[in-house]
């Protein structure tokens, strides 16, 4: 940490802070800039003392220099994580997750299952409980949807990636899923992550509509020093003034995340965008700027989806752009998982 | 709503949008535009269809002309709610709840309390459970906080504001507040929401920090029509850009909401700008702004305050605080409950 | 200056900052901290150097502890500034500036002046040059409506404050104009910075619509720096993703920007929320949060207006918002100029 | 335009708006729907009227149908823009204009000349005049960069592309430059618009910092109806709250811009990251979305820059990126020209 004194500050007022830092068990070295003086702090392990320095009398600011996170952190593990799932694996290569927003009867989970299965995909999204802005809105099929994914695990060996809402659906879901996805609405439900840390299923982790990445990599902090340390984040856009698309999809997240922490990320440029035609365009863009994978939308017949239909491909438009990607992830050498 | 057709839609496709709106039980407007057609749809009671419309061939946008709340829509109750909260009421007033971030001993909450009480101030705030962004931060008393907070209450009289975070916890969380919390990453955690719309204690529902008015209303909306109309908003800024204060204090937000809305609303000017220093003039604002009240942090030594110190006022800044408070209200003809 | 370095940075690497800091001309002081080594630089006048060593092997971040503003800085100067217009002041007390958005004809112009004068406002507003986001809107009269405001002040001893927006006309609006209006558009236009650093009449400097406040006082400096003490900040809300209001009125921004610098600041709550039912509330918030004054926008007959009607209060609205103000600003001790 | 009235409007409101629509030339039609009725408008050529239905009793809202921009709309022109730039194009095909923010000596302006065009980059920028936030930085060599740029094209066969900053520099700059570029602080400056609208050079529009693809096509607007159809876009990150790269790079706006116009798009990567180690990955993700080119800086000598040498690729790097945007071009199909 690092304490900025205001530039009529006493020595007094110096010598206070240097003694408060002390007191925390700190060592404070006193810098005498031309200007304003600052105090570097050493021999902190986190921010603890962060907010008694700044009320000091005389100090304008307390800077931290060391971020929040650790054990997600590339600087605690240079390698880059690998997370398997369901016999396939994300990180080190291109994985792509799809389906259907959510699963709303056995045909269409079917169908969706078995197309992706056949083009080579091993993940299939699909929800039983979401979260929906308005309490008039179809909620999710829950416990049959759940049941609907068994089957069409069971029957074709597709891979499930499915959200959990609560503490209380949890130990059901957990049974289903291969893969456990928080969404962006819960990335900061604390109680959530906590009981998600103590499973042995890998959790998908979506970016909060407004969170900074440091907000984020803290948040896969919760779960991976609670004892899951199979994290995959998804950026999913974020909050902004612009008006163009749903939400604005944050592709330089990708090489920032690659920069900051060891786990693997994958983008969402169904929600990213909220309309199907721009899905392609911002797909190819996620992979070239050096995702680890797609979590996207496809539903047999958008047209009657139950949600988010507005958002989602066709079987025909994603087997399309599977082979664009294809050729992309060839020409940047990157494995299509 | 309202269908918008591309300038070059065919006839036949504006056709098939006006059938569609008929399959659906609606009635289709269409009124040939200079420029780009537009079909007006009546007979709906929600925006039901829109997304399966927006995704015809042809459509360029789906307006909605209806807001999606209702109950809490002042078009639908002209008159502004007053909800009784432990002998004293929220709306028709300024009402203050002060009180420190969390309850830490009980020295500190009853020294609170009973200087609250003083100066009349009716309600007390204090976290037993708290989100904390990090792990390793402090993260509440939990079960001793609450049985502080009902010691207070016990004897000093004063209605206890506290947070609750999760199902798990919320019935004994019930059984202590006079009014329930829930915090800004929660304002559309719904599993929550739907288990406090089956309480009788009013919700104090914070403004989550990248919602639009319209989320906001449509998560109080959860609340009323889960069954409990006692819900007041509170304002506690957002997310932007801007980094001169922690949040961006919205207070506009206060006449507008004021219009959409019959339900009352505070403002935290604690948590809105992060610094003491500013938190007399943001209250100040928020009181000549049209303001139901105030959720403000009070601690008896902030500097060794365990949790959001720097944004706390001690008891004698409150004190001041609040005379200024009275003159403006009186100014304003407000009175100060 | 602080230079933080990786946590696997080397010691050749931290020499090699430390050398080019000495090579910059400043001292270098190495902290040994527990995970990342921080080279403060003492000696530097300003942020020159920065990027050079940013860009040095190992180095992290490089972080500025003074603001780059030095002129228009509260530490620089600590007694607020008071700015002389036409016989008034601003500073010190609450100086209202109203007046139409665009100057339209003789007949609103002059009964909007003789209006204010009547009511004790000295100031008013009114656009001869116009900045449009359509090049297909009105664009103001131009040399006609310079013409009318000179007519009003000659007429009626009331103060003009009308925007410049290029170099061109400069030289005729100045001479015309009590005080020089900057747009938001235009707070980071150099030229015309420049050239009005070199007027002898004041600036009011609109705050850009993304502008940090960093960066307006920036502007600011560019005043100052050339030459023009007199310096008048506005507020008039910034763009975030919040769409219940135009643009979203920071009046945080107030008490912030008395603590940075001696610069007086007025709000203009016509712009910050586009809409005239939301005027009246947002004024008395900002003389309560302790603004300097309100840049506002009247019109005789907001109906007929050319342009921003919407916005505009009527005369009569003005009036009865104006006993309001002088009820809060005398509760509050602040004089109405 | 539709005007939606409030549930409560009365018969009398409602006739009096219709009354009002048909003075102002168009014509009503009401729609009675089952909570608020709307009045469609017809027979409008543009938003003529709004502001005055708007302020209209019992109406809530006027909503526009038909975007404000008309030339530079997909709908007014379906075929894609090319415009031609010093013996190349951009438009149907992936241009790079690469090259130094500044200018800054001969020696290096002339070295990266030459090196681009032996890569075959046909377009060097490079800054004569340059905005810079601080009145204390280095602003750009001037005239003397004028000649150095003239130089390096008369040596080279180079195209330059250069900024212009205001109306008194602009005869010069248009003489020595093949492209005009408007920064992203001058896009709203109409003046700055409306003299490069009579320019018979291409321009170089940069989205402003905060603003919509709405207002961007507006400024565009501006300069096509002015009489310059040779307008290219240029995508350079936006402000958010994002903190982790310097603006917030939207290549949402690609895909979005191709729909909405016919005029190319480019991507500046480097001020859109702030750092150069972010560069190439966003380079490819522009190309891969879609974009008609990048505006990318590249300095001999990062380390030794006057301005934004941390955001610079040195020519090694950027030959190397080169290589890999031909093998994703290649993949994608698009000519690099």
């Amino acid at each position: 940490m690092l304490v900025v004194m205001a530039a009529d500050a006493t020595g007094a007022q110096i010598e206070a802070v240097a003694e408060k830092i002390r007191q925390l068990g700190y060592a404070p070295h006193v810098i005498p800039a031309t200007t304003r003086t600052v105090i570097a702090v050493t021999g902190n392990r986190g921010p603890e003392g962060k907010e008694i320095l700044e009320m000091m009398p005389g100090v304008i600011e307390v800077m931290r220099i060391t971020p929040a996170y650790r054990l997600v952190s590339r600087e605690s593990k240079p390698d880059p994580t690998v997370i398997p799932v369901a016999g396939t694996r994300i990180g080190g290569g291109f994985t792509i997750i799809a389906g259907p927003c959510s699963v709303e009867n056995e045909t269409m989970i079917m169908r969706t299952a078995e197309q992706l299965m056949r083009l080579g995909v091993r993940l299939m999204r699909g929800g039983a409980y979401k979260p929906r802005t308005s309490p008039y809105s179809f909620q999710g099929l829950g416990e049959e949807g759940l049941r609907l994914l068994e089957k069409a695990r069971a029957k074709t060996g597709i891979g499930i990636v499915t959200e959990v809402m609560d503490e209380k659906t949890a130990d059901r879901i957990e049974a289903v899923a291969d893969m456990l996805q928080v969404g962006t609405r819960n990335m900061q439900n604390y109680p959530l992550l906590r009981r998600l840390s103590r499973s042995t299923k890998p959790v998908l982790l979506k970016r909060g509509m407004a969170a900074t990445l440091e907000e984020w990599l803290m948040a896969a902090e919760y779960l991976v020093s609670g004892g899951n340390p199979h994290v995959v984040l998804c950026e999913r856009g974020v909050r902004t003034f612009a008006d163009h698309t749903r939400s604005l999809l944050d592709l330089s997240a990708i090489p920032v995340i690659k920069r900051l922490s060891h786990l693997p990320i994958v983008v969402d440029p169904s929600h990213g965008t909220g309309k199907a035609e721009y899905v392609p365009a911002m797909s190819r863009a996620a992979l070239a700027a050096g995702a680890d994978g797609l979590l996207i939308e496809v539903h047999p017949n958008p047209r009657e989806a139950l949600s988010d239909g507005v958002q989602s491909l066709d079987l025909d438009a994603f087997a399309a752009l599977y082979e664009s990607l294809k050729a992309v992830a060839q020409a940047l050498n990157v494995p299509l998982l």
